[in-house]
């Protein structure tokens, strides 16, 4: 009992046995990840179409909810970029952006997306997850980073556009080009260049000036700070939000509301899809994150329980004005660098937050747009990588078409199309692939009890025998092409005797492919030609001894194909012997 | 070029060899299936919801298509039970029945899917029905049958009741069942228990008399004539027309006419999905049917030119007033039995089936739709069979839940839910089964050089060494669980120096996979422990070699588990030695 409570509140653990120096070293990490959050929490706010303090109180209650109920010692909850993109994208299908609706549908998709990842938790049905392949992974990655970087050119020009599809972005960038603001484009362009230099250049240089490696990574974290303080003084002295700058404006002074989520049928059946393909990707990215950090400290990461975490995270952020959050990999890897050893320190981070949100909004007044869109610029594109690309591309065609479909669909119509076709064009690759399996004709290598295709290995074969190592598992889409290809095997060799079915990489046979084998071995039997298998696996024989089949079997099960090979043919020689 | 031009007009290779031995035995056979088919087509029209000469030039002009595009010698193409039951549910939803809008609808659905098995059978993409597992396709058949005898009782009983599912059209018969008439079910209940013992009773007798199987299995298909003649004659001559007996009525005599089917957009995408369902169905029926016969014979099936022949036939059925068609097994087994040696027996049918529609249609003005309703239930009640639910049941439990599901959602929710909910689980309990593989430790069997499970067989085992052979091909949706039962096993093992992956049953390696393997590798060498692999298939060894995991692995691959073996543990035993 006490173990099982544990287990759904991971806090009682460590809560326990929390002390002094783990105090120490989670504060520490919490102010470090309090400073890279505030600008970047105002900054995917603006991604997701949502007013800047929706950021914040997106970080507050959702870490606090992740603490109590979370497995992972270092990771962060926030918003990330590619959440805050697809919840655009989700609630831009219901309502206008900018609109109190629109910042309710956020709230309501929040709500939902924290039910299913608790459901998908508590029915421990965590490993759906792994049906996103890898490459599909990647590809939506990648395709979410041009997207959202392409997405914030807007804000560098100082321009009014719209759109959640590359070539809409595109068009409407360029329509609306000669209306750039000029003041808003040299501080765009200004704090974008910085930002590459310090992520690129200035790291290399602290350390030369003796810095740590960490420390050095940590002191980088806080250029977009710097961005922020500077672009923010500048247009406040200069008056430049009178000459076209857009500016954050009034951010309320205010801890995170209590907010109640509009729960209509239809706006909830409009954002089940987006709210499950939130919950799927932003539980794939937190625990991605998860077990890397665990695994530096031999710590584990329990899937199921994660789902609970991320669930109890996306309902605090819904009844708080918030919007859908996950684990996000740069803050956690900060929150990680910089020392954190329990879930406490994002509990310190989330004080830290509400302090900024009641005591540090008023600063952020004067705060250009463009520069909240220089962070997250220099943030994703670090996501695009097409390196995968030529990866999948000399290992294995199949995987290659899913991830360059996945990154076409995502540019050309948008997040939910794109990862929604790279799965389902994943799993019909794999199914199509195994509805069509490699049969080899075996024989033995000589000297050796051991058999191998005839075309990539010298070995020895008898005339009256044959032997075909099918390598997949028989089930009802490949059951047809066996039987084909058994009958075409046939009227090929007229002396054939015996047939051999090596079942070494047969891992299950289906009701259906019985059925097939059972016409295989009356069409043998039919011709004089007995039906042998060989090498059949446990639990497979197990099945098959459920069934007529073995009764009507006109050969045997072997062992080994070694012991199918000797018996058979012994049997054929002293056959012809006789004749 | 000739060669080509035979293969997709299989006429040009039967018509140059036609003689008059064939010609005899395709007259006769035409013959019988012609009185055979004119009460069925009628029935099948009325189970449409079509009017009854619908049925008849269904079963014209596509046969003539058929037999000019078809593989098959013997298949009889036209209306049949289950495609008319599901495509009374597809036009229901566009259109009222009896209206004209539904009939046009239905010339619609047939030239939807006719285009699209013509579609599917220039690409060559016939497997995709290989998709509809056996469980599915008998609990599907099973069902259907159940739904259409019970969709006729309201014309046994004389009742006006409607619905595409079995609570709908219980509930119908229910409420409507004070309004039953009396002599329509007297009539209704007459017909099926003669039907009935024509089927199970007269055989045999006829068989006692001296026929052989043959003519007693063909004279016992005249019986549902018989019964049509003596109630027509009944209600004629007793007038029970104005007694509440309800009659075939007024058939234009004439030839099918021209139709051209409706191609409103809203009614083609309102009708996509059906037609998909309809013609996959069909096909499936039609495919087995042939197939079956074919086999008999010894001739050959060519499954995407059978996609040719029901297209051409279906979009003939379209422009000559008919409705989707595909080759029905009653009526074919018929053909077969009464010696139709080749299409041109169809032909022959074709215009036996005019000569009726033009002369014989004033003759079925008095028919009672009772008793075509019984022809109708005693037909389809043979292929209602509980028996795969058993079978499925000791077999396989997925096989179970697939088949059960099915039967269950098609009398639920009708044809269309349940097929495609049918085929969707079972691909849905494959593709989870082979998520989670089975992995055995194995061993080696003494005196031989084969390896085995250590939980099913007496096997030698090595302290330092761990062998696991996994049962699966790895994939994306494995691929972690590979990794943590590996990482598992590590955990509790101190001892352990090698692991060897016996990759036999290893048919696939994916991207995701490879990853994983990597992943396994990397933290197998940093405890000091090294992977290796043993029987990697030819394909998977080539995809390998392209990637780098090679270069990376920590141990060797070897040809087979013995080498792993003898070259392992002699160094394991060196190294112990040395210490």
């Amino acid at each position: 009992m006490a173990n099982s409570i544990t287990r759904y509140l991971p806090i009682l653990d460590w809560g326990r046995r929390y002390d002094r120096a783990a105090f120490g070293a989670d504060m520490i990490a919490a102010v470090i990840v309090t400073i890279m959050l505030i600008p970047q929490s105002l900054a995917y706010a603006l991604l997701a179409g949502l007013p800047p303090e929706a950021g914040l109180y997106a970080s507050i209650v959702p870490i606090l909810a992740y603490a109590v109920f979370g497995t992972s010692r270092a990771l962060a909850v926030g918003p990330v970029a590619v959440v805050s993109l697809m919840t655009a994208a989700a609630i831009g299908q219901v309502a206008e952006a900018g609109t109190i609706g629109y910042a309710a549908a956020a709230l309501t998709l929040a709500l939902l997306s924290g039910a299913m990842l608790l459901a998908l938790g508590l029915l421990r049905l965590g490993f759906i997850a792994n049906f996103l392949s890898h490459p599909v992974i990647a590809g939506f990655i990648t395709a979410s980073g041009i997207l959202i970087a392409t997405s914030q050119l807007k804000h560098i020009l100082g321009v009014e556009a719209s759109g959640h599809t590359l070539p809409e972005m595109l068009h409407g960038l360029w329509t609306h080009l000669p209306e750039t603001s000029l003041p808003t484009l040299v501080i765009g362009v200004s704090a974008t260049a910085f930002l590459f230099w310090v992520r690129k250049g200035l790291k290399p240089l602290l350390i030369r000036f003796g810095l740590s490696q960490g420390a050095a990574g940590i002191a980088t974290k806080a250029g977009p700070v710097l961005a922020v303080v500077v672009t923010t003084a500048l247009v406040a002295l200069l008056g430049l939000q009178d000459r076209g700058v857009s500016i954050v404006g009034a951010v309320p002074q205010s801890l995170p509301p209590l907010t109640l989520p509009p729960l209509s049928f239809e706006l909830l059946s409009a954002l089940a899809v987006p709210a499950l393909l939130i919950s799927v990707i932003g539980f794939v990215e937190s625990i991605s994150v998860a077990q890397t950090l665990a695994a530096k400290k031999r710590q584990r990461i329990d899937p199921d329980q994660e789902l609970i975490g991320l669930g109890a995270a996306n309902i605090g952020a819904a009844f708080t004005g918030g919007y859908p959050v996950t684990g996000g990999f740069a803050r956690s890897v900060v929150n990680f660098d910089a020392g954190a050893e329990t879930p406490a320190a994002g509990a310190f981070t989330a004080i830290g937050l509400a302090i900024a949100a009641l005591a540090l909004t008023p600063l952020v007044f004067f705060l250009p747009k463009a520069t909240l869109a220089a962070t997250i610029i220099v943030a994703v594109l670090s996501l695009v990588d097409f390196k995968i690309l030529r990866t999948a591309w000399t290992y294995n065609r199949a995987d290659f078409a899913a991830v360059a479909a996945t990154i076409a669909l995502t540019l050309g119509f948008g997040v939910e199309t794109g990862v929604s076709s790279g799965v389902i064009l994943s799993i019909a690759l794999h199914l199509w692939r195994s509805a069509r399996p490699h049969v080899a004709e075996v024989g033995l290598v000589p000297g050796t009890q051991h058999f191998r295709n005839l075309k990539r290995h010298e070995v020895d074969l008898h005339p009256e025998v044959l032997t075909l190592r099918i390598d997949e598992a028989l089930w009802f889409a490949n059951a047809r092409f066996l039987e084909d290809l058994i009958l075409d095997r046939l009227a090929t060799n007229a002396k054939l005797r015996e047939v051999v079915l090596m079942c070494s990489a047969v891992n299950n046979i289906d009701l259906s492919a019985l059925e097939s084998l059972e016409a295989i071995n009356a069409r043998l039997a039919d011709q004089g030609i007995r039906l042998h298998l060989s090498e059949v696996k446990g639990p497979v024989m197990d099945r098959l001894k459920r069934s007529h089949f073995l009764d009507a079997l006109s050969g045997k099960v072997f062992l080994s194909q070694y012991d199918a090979w000797t018996s058979i043919c012994d049997g054929c020689d002293s056959r012809k012997a006789a004749e």
